[in-house]
């Protein structure tokens, strides 16, 4: 929302004056709390002389400690609706924006994301001009209780989310926000055509830079739209979990802290563990592997992986969440494909459901189109996708792993051609997979391996996995790997394995790719990157 | 079950001879599958002249590598029942005992934990003698696919876990054990009263030591103990979580990795993160109240918290599942404490609703009493508890932390008063507690903190936290914290910050006292102590 035209709007769209029935009640309620709320604020100094005082005022630490359960109860500004029409309401929200004109105040509550506008207005036996002075004096972003009667404005309030204006009967300070803000929650929540529209009218915005956000994360992330991103993560780990779980999957926790260094491959960080040398889990992998060969049939994890890479990418976080799953195979590595294309068929589905607001919030701001998605998921071979690239006059080597350019130009193709920004590519060359991958039957030069792709870019990687303990030897060697330091992963296979494959996701990278979103560090709530640790 | 007597049994139960349909229908269905089954596996050198040899055997390399999908369809052992009388059914599981006795073979078939008795009985056209060789030949803890008809015994099978027998027409080998196990999975399965009965009748049973267990974890977590113990670890994590969802809390994934050392107390690993000093965090504290100062509202988090403590007790880890949460309080941090009790009643009663066979099969080997608790939770005040201890003749500090013991014995008595094993006590002294927590509006001396108790032992530890800045550098500076190394932490409540609280819970503690487990090493999948850092 833009702040600066909105009191504007507001002032435009506020209710007619009280009716007289309106007024006594809210006269009688006042009394009756008044006592009470004398005794659970303190006085502003400029307004000891105002007989209304404890209807407004900074609450007393001493009744922010748990002094007692009043049974007030309080409404979420996100539901605040026209069916709470009339009725008097208490939110709890943020000092989004204030302006005080006269005799009148608006104040703009906000509450994860959600904006309502409060109009202070004198009244006799209720709001005093003190209340408004005390009201347009509140810093933004401090916390406020506000009690006021729910109205519903003749014209729509423009620039709050909730189509209800709030008549304010009381408004008590429970936490103070500093003066100076190191960054502005409006600067943070606007969008490009808002800057657009910004510099054709002449003003000059404040651009907020992606370090400087995260710098002040806690800020940042009370944007609408970063209210909406974490949500919507939290709606994919939901679904994610329900749909293995109604897959007879089990939930894991495998230990992030590993001897030595694991699976090779991209660098790993190290630590001492009680005087032996340990590292950080690359991957659940190794784990996940043993549960199989522990009988658990079918596993999952939702945990941090840990990558020490310096890969300076939007793409690439030096911790992330991973989405892991491994699950015996009775027969082919296709088994893996049905169930991870269900869990991100219901994942995209759920989304689309459920969190219909969440994703408006983001679009406002980041305007995206919707994720195209077939079903049955489209499924095509790397073979297939080295013809459609080379079809297009792309120069490409059917043996060699495909670079992030050639797999968006590859997602690009494939969406003209099927209408789908969601697909699996499979039997990659066993080359460019690790040694642990199962070769096809047929030809070992390619492998029961697959990625799977959305908009262009990989979110998920997986396999089949050798479950033989003298292939899995013969493999390590011919890709050139010391079997010995691989000893304890082998032997985990000499006791009976059964067939199994799995998948690896970025929680991250799921969110990021079905909102377009042109950073990985957006749907991290505190990323961590080659040069961030903090905070 | 004890294998030892297994064999004896199943042959008494087993069911009369085949009628003629039965027989014809099996002959059918074995000539059918003959070719093809000829193609896909491998003679043993033994049975060349067996003409049946295409019923059994091992099944080559190729047919594991994704060959074909047959649409055929593997029953699940643990699902074989009575419905399933007089089918053909095809099961995968590992070979759990195998005895043979001239044209009679036994094969006991477990899976997760389930076991299933497979007659191998010689049958023209069928099965050959060739056939019962091979099985009795096949090694312990093997792969096997077994065909057979589900039969119902006259008598229930003694020793397995599911009432019927399979009369098998067919077995594969997919994966073949080492001869020799590290552990056998008998010797890991008994119970103590198992070892009492052999004692008595003079049997030598071996005992599997906790880390000779935890050495060889892949074989142990297949006792059907050990596999019930990991999937009511995945409920309680389904639970928790679903229960914190249906109330508005949002799920994060806060970093693992941090700047310096996280909030002081225990020792922290420590590791160098790209050149700065980094450690891995002790608790999601600091950045779920972040959340909450960033408008998240409710927060919730399952993830791994680490600890470098050198704690060599029955409940302590180095790495462990932490359940944790945080919200916004209105008034109280009682409205922290409904949550919890909601929350924890979900789980116990999903426990016992939905894994009533997982609760039989730990109860087996380790004998335990149902966990009684009370609808509402029990509350006392630390005071209370104090008064409690005194009462029967306890001599303790009234301002002092309990020791483990002191809360054991408080717990027999609050077991005795009041019937339950599961209570919250809470207002703890403020000095036994962290400088962030809310002291008492009334007095100072003591917190608006909880611990919250199963079997006498401390699983969750919570509180309101303390939400103002000023507030918070005169706590840190009192506790003697050099305010300086908490700037990070204390501004983040300068730019507005409701109040709040939330808890911490263990994984691996709420399994093990739930199941009255005497060793938290038993519901950790992978345990991390100060001596152990693998598998």
């Amino acid at each position: 929302m833009e702040g600066t035209s909105a009191p504007v709007a507001m002032e435009e769209t506020t209710a007619p004056p009280m009716s007289k029935k309106e007024k006594a009640k809210l006269e009688k309620l006042a009394k009756k709390n008044m006592m009470k709320q004398m005794a659970t604020t303190q006085l502003n100094a400029d307004d000891e002389e105002d007989a209304l005082a404890g209807n407004y005022g900074d609450v007393a630490m001493e009744n922010l400690q748990s002094k007692e359960k009043s049974g007030r109860v309080w409404t979420q500004v996100g539901d605040l609706g026209q069916d709470h029409a009339q009725q008097t309401v208490l939110v709890r929200g943020r000092v989004h924006t204030v302006r005080g004109k006269g005799s009148l105040g608006f104040l703009v509550v906000r509450e994860a994301g959600h904006t309502v506008q409060c109009v202070v207005q004198v009244k006799e036996n209720v709001v005093s001009k003190g209340m408004i002075k005390y009201v347009t004096k509140l810093n933004k972003e401090s916390i406020v209780d506000v009690e006021g009667l729910v109205v519903v404005p003749p014209k729509p309030v423009e620039g709050t989310s909730q189509p209800v204006e709030l008549h304010v009967t009381k408004v008590f300070c429970v936490s103070t926000a500093a003066v100076q803000l190191p960054i502005n929650l409006e600067d943070c929540a606007r969008s490009e055509v808002d800057f657009q529209k910004g510099e054709e009218e002449g003003k000059k915005f404040v651009r907020v830079g992606q370090d400087t956000r995260l710098n002040n994360r806690v800020i940042d992330l009370r944007t609408p739209a970063n209210q909406a991103i974490f949500r919507i993560q939290c709606q994919v780990s939901a679904l994610f979990r329900q749909a293995l779980l109604d897959e007879d999957f089990v939930e894991l926790h495998t230990p992030k802290l590993i001897a030595g260094a694991s699976e090779g491959g991209s660098s790993v960080f190290k630590l001492e563990y009680k005087g032996q040398p340990a590292c950080l889990a690359q991957s659940p992998q190794l784990h996940k592997q043993m549960a199989i060969c522990a009988d658990f049939g079918r596993v999952f994890e939702i945990g941090p992986v840990f990558r020490a890479e310096d890969s300076f990418t939007h793409r690439h976080l030096c911790e992330f969440t991973g989405l892991d799953f491994e699950m015996e195979i009775k027969e082919h590595y296709f088994e893996v494909l049905d169930v991870l294309e269900k869990v991100f068929l219901t994942i995209f589905d759920g989304l689309n459901e459920k969190c219909a607001k969440q994703l408006k919030a983001i679009n406002e701001q980041y305007p995206f189109e919707p994720l195209q998605y077939l079903r049955p998921t489209l499924r095509l071979t790397f073979a297939e996708g080295v013809a459609i690239l080379k079809e297009a006059g792309h120069d490409v080597d059917p043996m060699a792993d495909f670079n992030t350019e050639t797999e968006k130009t590859l997602g690009k193709l494939v969406k003209e051609k099927y209408k789908t920004d969601f697909y699996i590519l499979h039997r990659y060359p066993s080359a460019i997979r690790p040694f642990y991958t199962m070769p096809c039957w047929d030809d070992k030069r390619y492998s029961n391996s697959f990625d799977v792709f959305i908009r262009g870019e990989e979110i998920i990687s997986g396999a089949q996995r050798v479950h033989d303990p003298e292939l899995l030897t013969k493999r390590a060697t011919e890709c050139g790997i010391d079997v010995k330091t691989l000893s304890t992963y082998i032997d985990s296979f000499r006791y009976g394995a059964p067939p199994h494959g799995g998948a690896g996701v970025g929680l991250e990278r799921v969110v990021m790719l079905f909102c377009a979103l042109n950073n990985i560090r957006k749907t991290s709530l505190f990323p961590r990157d080659p040069q961030r640790l903090a905070p």
